[in-house]
């Protein structure tokens, strides 16, 4: 059943992103049992959450997310967790929600789409939206890097390039009529695939204290903390991990708004993110917090993440950044074990991160 | 233990290419036991198969490669399973080799080092030698794609251009001497961690009939091949699949060198292979086979491949244009089960591919 985030209104379990009031949706579901006794562990992918994630398997795409690895890293005597979401067959994170997307509009047999993303989600869309035979609209603003442009005439999407910033760019897109409107903002589908990503995490390295996650509409601030809410409900883990969701300076929504722009996170820069009040609920409850970074400090925390061997594209530093920011203020205690996803594939732009990155250019 | 493929002489497991008569080395090992009593099924990345893997866990370098998924697909009444090796964090199956190469070096105290390479394996060992502390020379052909090349520079590498072909960028590489060789032609650690493609697919998809592999120096065939064939004495497959051999028209090592010059393969532009005759010895036993693709064959695949979502560059389209050409001769028997790797990323040269295949420009 689908219910309305602010009236409470429910709904049954069909493609639809707002409530009648206008209000985000969620999905809820009522497990019972084990954790490993809803784990399809033949499957060594995604396939192996689905009866947690929902669905009919007849629905789901082809094309199948990965489980990430997880890279841990001893840094200032903390247990560093990084997990590698970049390498997701549409080079970010937001495949895991589009995977569930997909899978419930093709059950509703919907077959055109409309999106507006600053990039990531668009490419996830359009990629899954091609190999599954969609028709796939992409609003996006006109100061989209170059690289993330090409991917989506790569993919075939029909790309609307809006000469505003990300906020008009959903308008524009909402207000279009050629097709569904699916926007990972609101679509309560989304969330629910992000939720593997807290399982697999917790598969694969257990029990930690803080998670440090990049915050712009919050679907993966809000997918994986419903997803360590349901582990901590199964009784797998003994508290749901402190969330520190990561602004970027001059968009943010949970913290006075900065004065300069933080231009290498364009993934996070929505400073009017329709789930504000779950994202703030969700950080409350947790026991974190919310952090700003600059732009030098993500340029700093970018290269080294490079030197690292990670190939990510700027917006995931920004973890990172304040990573580093929280060590430098002791905010952490010795020993602390902190997950900290890497979210997307820095060779989408790879021109634009050599120029960067190579030539000193202040973008 | 080493021995060599060509006089039989052994040596102990350190870090090295060749035997003294020159030919190329192989690790011998024997396992008795069942298959699953080697598996660390607590790992859900490479982890898992490292006891087959050999080496000590302490030297195994930070960065893990995940396990890839498998994407299945019935066309022509076939099944073909492409798994998606693109999706390693180089971009690259190479990640398997270096891997396990990176845990020799490092346990032989071994700290610069040089390779020759098309890009996919330069940029392998490039990222994990950055990530490891290690000094990397890099040799690769001037005509190397402008993607690669740039990606080499972010990583780190002391990149050294040839002007000439393959060929003639190895003959430098081996003859600069500014640190350890590590050729992965001949490094039979590499092939080891290749073998690992081999029991992960199998543990995905369980057996299969025919496995298509591009083949240039041979890596990915004789290392899935030893995998294979230990699956087999383990009497976990009933037999090893039929190894279909694809190679690049006017490259080819197995048979009559084209007129015409295949240039969207450059992964596997390598006419005369070290490691030839095990190539060919392993292609017989399997009950195999060697086929061409021409470069107009490897476009049509390629354009196919990104059509359902791939997005993979122009090398990895080889073995499906194979898949197609044999598809039109009716060579495969109704209900054949396939393996399709899909072996390298298309982001690191997305200029060229945008040109090439939505430009219509004929390189």
């Amino acid at each position: 059943m689908l219910r309305c985030t602010s009236c409470g209104n429910t709904y049954p379990e069909k493609f639809m992103l707002r409530c009648k009031c206008g209000a985000p949706l969620n999905l809820i579901r009522h497990y019972s049992g084990k954790f490993k006794d809803f784990l399809r562990t033949q499957f060594l992918d995604i396939r192996r959450y689905l009866p947690l994630l929902g669905g009919d398997l007849q629905f789901y795409p082809q094309i199948v997310p990965p489980l990430t690895p997880v890279v841990e890293k001893k840094i200032h005597n903390i247990i560093t967790l990084f997990k590698l979401e970049y390498l997701m067959p549409s080079g970010s994170f937001k495949d895991r929600g589009t995977y569930i997307t997909i899978a419930k509009l093709k059950e509703d047999k919907i077959k055109e789409v409309v999106l507006d993303s600053s990039g990531n989600a668009a490419i996830s869309l359009a990629l899954y939206g091609l190999s599954e035979g969609m028709k796939v609209h992409i609003f996006i603003p006109k100061h989209t890097s170059k690289g993330k442009k090409r991917i989506l005439k790569i993919l075939k999407a029909i790309v609307h390039e809006v000469d505003g910033d990300r906020m008009e760019t959903h308008i524009k897109a909402e207000e279009f009529k050629g097709g569904v409107y699916v926007s990972h903002w609101y679509n309560p589908y989304f969330l629910e695939g992000i939720k593997s990503f807290a399982y697999e995490f917790f598969e694969e390295a257990g029990e930690i204290d803080y998670a440090i996650i990049p915050t712009g509409s919050g679907t993966m601030l809000l997918g994986a903390y419903k997803g360590f809410e349901e582990l901590y409900k199964f009784g797998e883990i003994k508290t749901t991990p402190r969330l520190i969701a990561v602004q970027a300076e001059g968009y943010e929504s949970l913290l006075p708004m900065g004065k300069r722009k933080n231009r290498l996170a364009e993934g996070i820069a929505i400073p009017y993110p329709p789930r504000k009040e779950e994202i703030i609920e969700a950080i409350e409850k947790s026991g974190g917090m919310a952090i700003s970074v600059s732009e030098e400090e993500t340029m700093n925390a970018w290269k080294k993440l490079i030197s690292m061997g990670f190939l990510v594209e700027s917006t995931s530093a920004t973890v990172f950044a304040a990573f580093e920011k929280l060590i430098s203020k002791d905010y952490f205690e010795k020993g602390s074990r902190i997950l900290i996803p890497l979210t997307g594939s820095g060779l989408k732009n790879l021109g634009e991160m050599m120029e960067i990155i190579m030539g000193g250019k202040t973008i």
